[in-house]
């Protein structure tokens, strides 16, 4: 960063002007904010901004380090910033030198690629908006506080990246490949079977997210990114893909990621994310200052693409009343809801549920149940209820 | 950050396998990167992500440090992200609590306002995908060298905030208002003032971009947003809107964000900023490493609307033909462009042309000089050149 000549000047006028109200205002990390901000001068402009020290939000890292939530009832609009996307990972985030990787992309073609991410980046990409779960989001669901805990495991990013479809017709795809399989380069060599019609219609080679390089818990320098299927399938530090007749049936599609259902036989290869959505204020933790106007907001989308309609319950799932769907609606990306609702001070279950371009509406538990049994976890999406007390605090209500 | 039994282990690991490496490859840095980040435990999750320690790209602070340029040649898509948002301030980023800070509105309105952030964000908001851009933006452009020296004064963010008509009908305002003035609580005490037309149709009370809080540099805790306006009079830091019935001819609308025509007059009020378009890829300080294919890249907005149109030249303006725009297309927004070119190695100039809903053409530099004069500044679009020399290398060519 340049010096300016007064700048050390500068600098010591605002130490001097914060000194003046010390004692007087104390921020939440103990250092004073000056009483009147016109009468000091500010700080200079930095290479590299960051957010204000008064924000606290974070992500809530798991037990085993091995995911985090994204703060939900804390966020605005549609996109999630990067540092706040949830996390998940099978063997930590690998430390991996963009000039040092490759991606090699070989099996049943005629001409095997092995690429560095220069030459990647010279083929024509694309940048989408899109939704990224994880397909456990909402396991476990009964003993959460918050939104964040509940259904924290989703977010949603600007992905930019090459259209895996380029490369393969590059490669020449030979006749009788039906599956790709691609692999991860981290320590779980994170490994997962796509069909190759989904290869050929909308997976990315993504190394940006949100204007810049892609996070590394988000799998840089690439992942693949393949939209609204459940997340562990866009396998990130992307370094293989092979091109195959039939899926590999890797440990991530056998033992994880299936459900055991009623006939004792299990579910596998549940790609695509159903449609899900949950109010994110009011919401579980949160307390609501008095009777009066709240605008209700919220979360919609669907793995199938795009939102047609969230409805909203304020008395437990008895009524609903259209939401107000906030443009731009786009495919597999959230869709923020709103609809204002006067509280009058009595006890409220607040519930929201979507619906999409197909037609499918999200379900009540109670029918997820009936239909899967007592043994599954993945793809969970039934309505959420947060019910409101009479005292304004907002608990976690899920039946 | 919960911490898990086996953290100290997995910590410990994770370093016996770098340092296992070590010597043999060497980040920009100083430190190693495994060889095989296969063989290495990766890191834990975290409460607030960073980019990757090999991610270098940053705003470029002026030498008296009261702006930064967004270094437009290194990012992907139509989202800035927040730390890498351009910024210009007036007396530097204030220090600001939220707790104590207060929007006061008062002036020709039945019912004055003074609220808190908390009681500002209870009334309904909107998020909208919207283009920034300083009045400045590309003044004085021909000494520089990058895209981010000549136009890195304009960003595109997703801003949360309360529609200003929302307060201002909440507060009754009176017959024979017509402007608004908005103030900042920066040490400049930033003042301009808003036609009441334009107050009551899209103008924003801000206080998230990004799905975060808004960024102290862009204004926090809240800043005015007027879309599609010169950046300094989207107030930063708003702490005052007094509705009125002239504009106050503040310095910012006199002195300063004015221009001399040649017939001695001052352009004045020149609000809504220009269509405009620049090549991002290939551009002024890269480099092509070899005859063949390209993907040019870039971006185009305008202030009024969306944009319909963008044309690629690769001979200096003598042939067009359509770049394509990639979706969403977005009113004042950025568009992220793409135009397929296969360089033969011979010199080259590039540029874009774009043409918004309204049918407003980006003009060349000649046309702004004829119509007006020699000594303005502000509202700086014509089209931009880019010289790709025999060896690959490119500069900017603005003529």
């Amino acid at each position: 960063m340049p010096q300016s000549p007064n700048r050390r000047k500068f600098l010591k006028s605002a130490v001097l002007a914060a000194g003046a109200s010390a004692g007087r205002a104390q921020s939440t990390d103990g250092q004073p904010a000056p009483d009147d901000p016109t009468q000091a001068p500010g700080s200079l402009a930095r290479a590299y901004g960051e957010r204000s020290r008064f924000e606290k939000t974070v992500r809530t890292p798991s037990s085993t380090g091995t995911s985090s939530g994204a703060p939900l009832q804390d966020l605005n609009g549609i996109i999630t910033p990067s540092a706040l996307h949830f996390e998940r990972h099978h063997s930590g985030v690998p430390d991996i030198d963009p000039r040092r990787h490759r991606l090699m992309i070989h099996g049943m073609l005629d001409r095997p690629l092995l690429l560095t991410m220069d030459e990647l980046k010279r083929f024509p990409s694309v940048s989408r908006i899109h939704v990224m779960e994880c397909s456990g989001n909402g396991f476990r669901n009964k003993g959460a506080k918050t939104a964040q805990e509940a259904h924290g495991l989703v977010s949603c990013s600007e992905w930019t990246g090459v259209p895996l479809s380029v490369l393969l017709r590059e490669a020449g795809v030979q006749s009788g490949a039906s599956w790709i399989v691609a692999e991860g380069s981290d320590a779980a060599k994170m490994t997962r079977s796509v069909p190759l019609t989904k290869a050929m219609n909308d997976v990315l080679l993504a190394y940006g997210q949100n204007g810049e390089a892609i996070r590394p818990e988000q799998g840089y320098p690439l992942r693949l990114f393949v939209p609204g299927w459940e997340g562990n399938i866009s396998i990130k530090w992307l370094r293989r893909i092979k091109v195959v007749d039939q899926p590999y049936m890797t440990r991530e599609e056998t033992s994880k990621y299936t459900d055991l259902m009623p006939d004792g036989k299990a579910r596998q290869f549940t790609f695509e994310m159903d449609p899900k959505s949950l109010i994110t204020y009011p919401s579980g933790g949160q307390k609501l200052a008095s009777p009066g106007f709240y605008e209700i907001s919220g979360l919609a989308w669907s793995g199938r693409g795009v939102i047609k309609k969230v409805e909203v319950s304020v008395d437990g799932g008895r009524t609903w009343k259209d939401a107000q769907l906030q443009s731009p609606v786009l495919p597999i990306a959230f869709t923020r809801f709103r609809y204002g609702w006067k509280w009058d001070g009595s006890e409220a279950v607040l519930q929201s549920r979507c619906t999409d371009e197909h037609g499918d509406m999200q379900p009540v538990l109670a029918d997820l149940v009936k239909a899967r049994g007592d043994h599954w976890g993945y793809h969970f999406n039934p309505i959420q209820s947060w019910k409101v007390s009479a005292d304004g605090s907002v608990q976690n209500a899920l039946s």
